[in-house]
């Protein structure tokens, strides 16, 4: 019976070769992306067999022009970015606060060669303002396998839906509106 | 200078005394609900500065007849919540996962004595059915300063607002929409 | 052959449900106590799968008239505690210092809505000082699976016993006097 | 004002220098022993400031003949130990478990050269049955503080003491022999 | 007196702003490179505050037309790169082991968009085997402070000198060779 | 199919008993000493399975006359030392810093009974300087499976070899050097 680590098989040190901490992930290559207008490319535990324990992965992201990687959390990471090509403007919300400090935004726009941290479980996003030039970034997440919560998605998107009771209160809209949405199609651009 | 530790000012261990591990809480009392029905009294390390370090905290949680504690996350902590009165449904939705396995919402409803588990960072909520009876839950998190983000606050009521042109997108809705819901109260009912 | 995490079986995500982070664990019950007068009834990774690695449990301690959870440590974890019903007596013992700061015992009577903090590893207890009504407490701890060591039990009732050349020596009695205590029946009130 | 970790007062890392890693401890000197026949020096993070945050610490234990390291936990480490002189007898107490299980002792005589672990927070001993000659240990813990709570003196000897009420029905003997045992002094034999 | 974390100090969280958790790095420009040829841009917690506590940074690497990041350690994190440009040969080396299994060397090239992982703690390199080009790579390491220990210099050139009586036994080679090693200045090129 | 933590094989907590806690390790026999003067006797979770997870491991260190343990890491551990016999010269190199901090030699004579601390992950040493009598060291680690990293080894004696294009400009020297430096039998005396 093979032996695991945080539910992963691992392999006999003895036959470890750099394979196991190493993928071909053309990284360099442009992604389509998706109805919001991006596509994250992550590289973790289940790319990279090797990274099990370790604490780390990296991503390239891809923006549409006016594309977003949208509202979204990692439940298990920091992430730092750093961008390739084109404009950002991004940012995240503080946890909630007592006022004047409650949900701060916390936004600045981004150049190629900038660097940002979104620290971990809050919710963040980055935007690409450009309705003309695409944009790409490069970010590192402090786990082998951070996780991803797109916020609208796993609010109005979920597998059966909340309740719209729920919902319609929360949000402070009609049920109605809870529904409409709840009838979308909500599209992942990362797992 | 005083010492200091996370972030909070160390006592002597020579000068510690029962009153720092203490706080009259209250718990047992029911507590005013908020907009959404709801209160959380979360006793943390602003508390009973003895939990520094300790890596847990305890909360009780009051609900109006339909009241909810609407859909946040913690971003440092798990949480295990006890129904003492009434009659909860609760349920988190999982992250990012391809189908058919996306966002997966798992709900249950919760009486009196039972227990259940909001893993760490994962979108959750409770609310109460009952439209007659109010609910209280006691809560425990597993860090002494966990931090609450309720979602449609921190998306539609931060300070500054997000960009409607990111929020319009993201959430699929026209652009006054998102207007609408940045003009309403978001009123905390935990920070 | 499953996955194991920290020595349990790990569930293939795709196939969580509800069901694995829910126990309908009756804590709104009165237990029957033993015969120090107290019950236990912590619901762990033992009683909720999804628990793993969370690092929480909760838990309803029963307190019968003059009843009372002995002197005792959880090596793994600190619990935070809150009275549901009646007064407690509780305090905490600190580890081994110079004097004038040796083995301090920092105590408090908890009434119902207090909260009390008990630091890791520490010995510590909770004791009823009312001869006619029982008291209740809900408990958390910060491990999903913290261990309990009761203190008499596990020094005068091990399986087999402590040498007596030892344990008279250490508790600065008669020989006999801990072959007596040897031979008394040990009843955990948790396990 | 100084920079702190962990509740010490940190040094410039361009000021530090050998001797902030270095303690002349005598660890090859015998020591007097106190009155249950042992004497343990801890080097510790209190003697050299260089250990903050590195997660060590190494004694040297003296024991006389028929002395005993009494039977006591350390709450935040694991403890391995190797026998330099004489012969040892050790063993831990597990965790309370169900029958058959329940608070086993598991023992061992060491002698020279031997190892032995005690995980952490389970209450241990160690032992020297030769009337004649001492023994010594060299010992190490995984804390750069591990604590001690040697266990009679902290149930029967803390200050003020914990009510006899508690502790007559805890340990199964009248008041009276409870009254007697808070009398006595107890000495530490290591901080 | 400032309160502070890891030895930084820290702000108040009502004073914190985007420019926390930004540094315009000009990471998209080329660097000039050393002796070796490399050139190693890390921002970390030292240019970026708000990644205190939090366990991630990035580098920017560049190559000259056969330059080499030599043979070093990351004592606190593990790394993960991608190649942006060019081409690299780039390995590490397993700790000791029994035969057949000792200091194994993984090795790889890697094209633009290939990931390699370097584990925790572990010696490696990248070597950039285009006599004509340069190559750049972006690096994440899983600590906001990993440090780096460049293995040449810190043998040969660390200040004061290791005796030569130990190096030589080392390296298996004359005291002088040694000596003329010790005299080359060592240049590092990433702190 | 038997459970596993951290790669290793778990025993059923029922069945475990003192052999899983102990190593009759022989720890006061001088042991024969290789090729560099030396040899490293490390008990970790190898020889004590019931030390997985418990972060802690010790060892017995053997010096000849002008023998040495020569520079080296251990990538998952700080280690603390004690001399039991004889004299030692021992050192560690910071890691790089700017000047005039830059790779500091940070060293000290060691007698009987002195401790000194290397910090996780530098390179560090120790050498005998007495040219007739060996020396014995006590050395504890902060991992149950701490890892050791011989330099010399790990670099010029990988398995196959680093291209001697990166090591003569890593070392400044030229390749016939390197050629012989690999051609070198590289005994490791620890595992």
């Amino acid at each position: 019976a093979p032996v695991s680590v945080n539910g992963f098989v691992c392999k006999n040190p003895m036959e470890v070769n750099a394979d196991d901490f190493f993928k071909a992930a053309n990284l360099d290559k442009p992604r389509v992306t998706n109805k919001v207008g991006s596509n994250v490319t992550l590289i973790n535990v289940m790319q990279i067999a090797g990274l099990n324990t370790l604490g780390i992965s990296i991503a390239r992201i891809d923006y549409a022009p006016l594309g977003q990687n949208p509202p979204h959390t990692h439940p298990r990471a920091t992430e730092i970015l750093t961008v390739l090509e084109g404009t950002l403007y991004v940012g995240f919300v503080t946890s909630n606060q007592p006022a004047p400090n409650r949900n701060k935004l916390l936004s600045k726009v981004l150049n190629k060669g900038d660097v940002f941290v979104f620290p971990v479980g809050l919710i963040h996003f980055q935007f690409n303002p450009n309705p003309h030039q695409p944009a790409v970034a490069i970010a590192a997440l402090s786990s082998q396998n951070p996780g991803a919560i797109t916020i609208a998605n796993a609010v109005f998107g979920s597998d059966p839906p909340i309740s719209d009771d729920v919902l319609a209160k929360a949000f402070q809209v009609e049920k109605n509106t809870i529904d409409y949405l709840q009838a979308q199609f909500w599209e992942n651009n990362h797992n």
